[in-house]
């Protein structure tokens, strides 16, 4: 595709480096950044002190990737600050998950200034060359940069931003702490990327679709995580809503469209979801996929069914009908199309799905507590304003049942799936919607990996619910091969709150106690609250055992 | 310098990769493993679990690379064990600093199998092509592999394994899941390198080395790190005992030579060191540096006055006599060649040195503790058989005066300055040296980005002495420049056996409270015991205030 570059008309001035990387970002909407100091950045720390965007300190610099890869999947972008190396490579992991999962991540770097990094020079927090930090981030982004001089630094603003903005990946800037401060060579203008389709692609692409589904009787959409990240989700839903066609989701955008939404289907996982789901999807005679990506996760580990010649699969990267493919075409440009469209009223009727998690909830009070009661008492008290983020794990598979009430109100790492994200993951959500209480599921893995990260609620203005799957091992690992290397410690999750001085704690093994837990835990909601819920080792959730099923009839 | 390969006569026989890397890592005295599990990297597991090597589970894969570290500090050689991508970019700051420091650490992570790995298939926890991944590594590693081919993996698992030992640093080594349980195409017999100088610049080095060592009078040896790594430091000494020429060390090779030893001098620090020591080294009219690197930290700054024209400047990489270089001597053979030469006896003498913290001790029970005055305490109950592991920041401009007994009884990332490194380098150090106990110095700020480490303590045979220096802040960064960003909660780390399930806990703000727990910790020698120690906010050590006096007079 094509694109062209518009020079905006803000007034050049003196603006430092620095400021102007500030001021871009506010104007793209960015009212907090996650990061830790260093002595590299702080010359930038303290210019975002003295501006408009919130800097939350978290524990470590991989909590600040995954806060603000949380903060960019809700607000469209999110901001990662560090100091050099020490930092930039200990958010590398978060990083690699924002780009796998398509989130517009910035991370900002500091740097040796270059008056003082000279030849055979070792400044601390060096790594062989200076470049050696760049030269690792550029495998894990879509544009990096090194704002090292004044006469392209601006320039290099706008392109390495505008390439975040277009690819919803993450971009690298380093900048050279004695280049905070300076100003520009030249008045620079900010300028912003327009990019278009190819018209004459995108009309055949759009003829040939439409045809298909002229020609369709029961088609379906599946609805990606790409609806969320360029915001299409809205036009998709009055599209389906237009023409009576139902919608599924995949895990990785589960709550893309809002679950109790009468056209919605359910999450599709092929052999791993939920019968009726994956029937109805499988069945359809056109599958209209916007946005979605292939991965194992979401098709149930390739148990998929879905017959190319009547599939339609348009993404960012490109279209695909049937077996041939459109490289010229916006993902906005091809849904505008569609909404644009003449086309039947297909009315399907969708089957009532037995989701085994969706039983009204009554605790047996002196039950142990099961892990898919677990979920069916999550499930009874999700509310408006709730945020549900689940750790990779049993928690994930566990929560796609989940029926969450609005958009954007489900996150996960859901194909990079990397334990300890969630914890994390909730400080970012919660600055991006302050009004939204998260409620975090995560094993007991993943929480000693960074469930520290509640320390940062006391900065103020969080309110988590976390609830520790404890099992006292690797679950999903024990499942494929037992070993001792999936036992984990029994901590006391519950007692964390006297360490970090905020939040409560409670253990729970009844339902009962699970009941009175999470009925305190709501009630208090100036600080957070951890359920540490023992649960049997070998207990696990009903979407684990469908995957579990799945893959044995497979083989 | 050229090299001799040496095929040595171990049988061949139908050994599969993954176990041909465990006898290999076996023989090399590989004990341990540090490691998290996952799905891809699971068959290895349970090999490793089958031979004699104990894989240590550690909370996160950042920390199985610090306690990897420290383990090849102390064996020569250390294991980092974990899954794809997201095992392998959590450790990447580990490795980073292993490279910078110089660190032998083997990296083993595991990887999609070539079976299941086809084109354009998303697999979960894949970033961008299946390559990226080894991509990232080549920039913090002396040589990686991919053990994708049986005809070629035997021979790679040798050539990656000689490199890491030939230069001290890094390596990285892939093995999709389907390959482990592979057995070789053809015999494979151990290939081990033998490197050996190039005897004419030896020679040549050799002969001006010892003219200028003869024509001196006051000559000083500065140890080096790499006298650690290359297990030269006993030879050095000799060296040193029989011409009575006395020995300085950085603050990065500090225990290289024991402290207590007659002819060692001190930390050279230049303008940030103690005045005495750096004036010694200074006047010395012959520097003969052996395996040093000259890191803004270890010359304080760049404020060190060598003059060239007397320096003898020998690493690994090359050994620098005034302004040549000489590229193919191996450091032993040049330290053995110096070994065998006939030398005078210097017999300088060494002034008597005013250690700020080497007063005896003697608690003012009532008076709050002060930074001086711990580490002054810590000081008086070193003995033998104690590791002193000190995390950047004041804990390690600090520990600088420490005077540890032995020989590698000091560890720090004393040049990349990670901070975090402290609490799980003590892991995998107490593995290494079971019978030597951690003590382990470290600031609030790094205590939370991984001191929930010492959860892995409950794995049995830890007992480490963990001493929090809570300032509730960055103080080195408040030091450079202040804003709210440089706070820290105050959390009640004393509280953490609560969590943890093991361990004790002392607060501590008095001297009186500092001795009553630290003589309680010296007594529990059956899990860890960590003091929370309270200092004022802008309290530092007398080593901080070398530093911001020398920059003073610098600038």
């Amino acid at each position: 595709m094509s694109g062209s570059l518009e020079e905006t008309s803000s007034a050049p001035g003196t603006r430092t480096i620095g400021q102007y990387l500030i001021d871009r970002l506010t104007e793209l909407g960015v009212g907090h950044m996650f990061g830790i100091p260093g002595d590299y950045i702080l010359t930038f720390f303290k210019l975002v002190e003295e501006s408009p965007i919130e800097m939350v300190v978290t524990t470590n610099e991989l909590a600040a990737g995954y806060a603000a890869d949380a903060y960019a999947r809700l607000k469209g972008i999110g901001v990662a600050c560090v100091t050099y190396a020490v930092g930039g490579f200990s958010l590398t992991n978060a990083l690699a998950c924002a780009y796998a999962e398509k989130s517009p991540v910035v991370v900002i770097s500091g740097a040796p200034g270059l008056r003082e990094n000279k030849r055979n020079v070792l400044l601390h927090h060096m790594v062989g060359p200076s470049t050696t930090q760049l030269a690792v981030f550029e495998h894990l982004t879509v544009a990096s940069c090194v704002l090292d001089d004044p006469l392209t630094a601006f320039r290099e603003v706008d392109r390495v931003l505008n390439a975040c903005l277009r690819h919803k990946r993450p971009v690298y800037i380093e900048i050279p702490r004695d280049r905070v401060t300076m100003t520009p060579i030249h008045p620079h203008s900010p300028l912003v990327e327009a990019p278009i389709s190819d018209s004459d692609e995108l009309r055949e692409a759009t003829g040939e679709a439409l045809a298909m589904l002229w020609s369709s009787k029961s088609p379906v959409i599946l609805a990606g995580i790409e609806l969320n990240r360029f915001k299409l989700a809205d036009s998709v839903l009055r599209f389906a809503e237009k023409h009576k066609i139902p919608i599924a989701s995949t895990l990785l955008s589960k709550s893309v469209i809002r679950e109790r939404h009468p056209l919605y289907v359910g999450v599709y996982q092929a052999a791993m979801g939920r019968p009726q789901v994956t029937k109805f999807v499988e069945e359809s005679d056109c599958v209209l996929m916007l946005g979605a990506m292939l991965t194992d996760v979401d098709t149930g580990i390739f148990t998929h069914k879905l017959d190319q010649n009547r599939v339609i699969f348009a993404t960012s990267e490109s279209v695909q009908i049937r077996y041939h493919h459109y490289q010229g075409i916006l993902l906005s440009d091809f849904v505008s199309k569609l909404c644009d469209a003449s086309l039947p009223n297909y009315a399907r009727t969708i089957p009532k799905d037995s989701n085994p998690i969706s039983e009204p909830w009554e605790a047996k009070r002196d039950e142990a507590i099961t892990v898919r009661r677990l979920f069916q008492k999550v499930n009874a008290i999700l509310g408006e304003k709730v945020t549900v983020i689940a750790d990779p794990g049993d928690a994930l598979f566990g929560a796609a049942d989940l029926a969450v009430l609005d958009t954007a109100e489900f996150l996960g790492s859901a194909f990079y799936a990397t334990l300890g994200w969630a914890v994390p993951a909730s400080i970012g959500a919660q600055r991006a919607h302050p009004e939204h209480r998260p409620i975090v599921l995560v094993g007991d893995g993943a929480f000693q990996m960074t469930g520290m990260e509640l320390g940062t609620t006391r900065r103020g203005g969080f309110n988590p619910i976390v609830i520790v799957l404890n099992n006292k091992g690797y679950l999903t690992e024990r499942f494929l091969l037992e070993g001792k290397f999936n036992d984990i410690p029994d901590w006391k999750y519950h007692k964390l709150p006297e360490v970090i001085g905020t939040g409560i704690g409670f253990e729970v093994r009844t339902e009962g106690e699970l009941d009175r837990a999470l009925s305190e835990a709501l009630e208090n909601t100036e600080s957070f609250s951890l359920l540490n819920v023992h649960l049997a080792q070998t207990d696990f959730s009903p979407g684990l055992k469908r995957l579990g099923e799945g893959l044995s009839k497979r083989v």
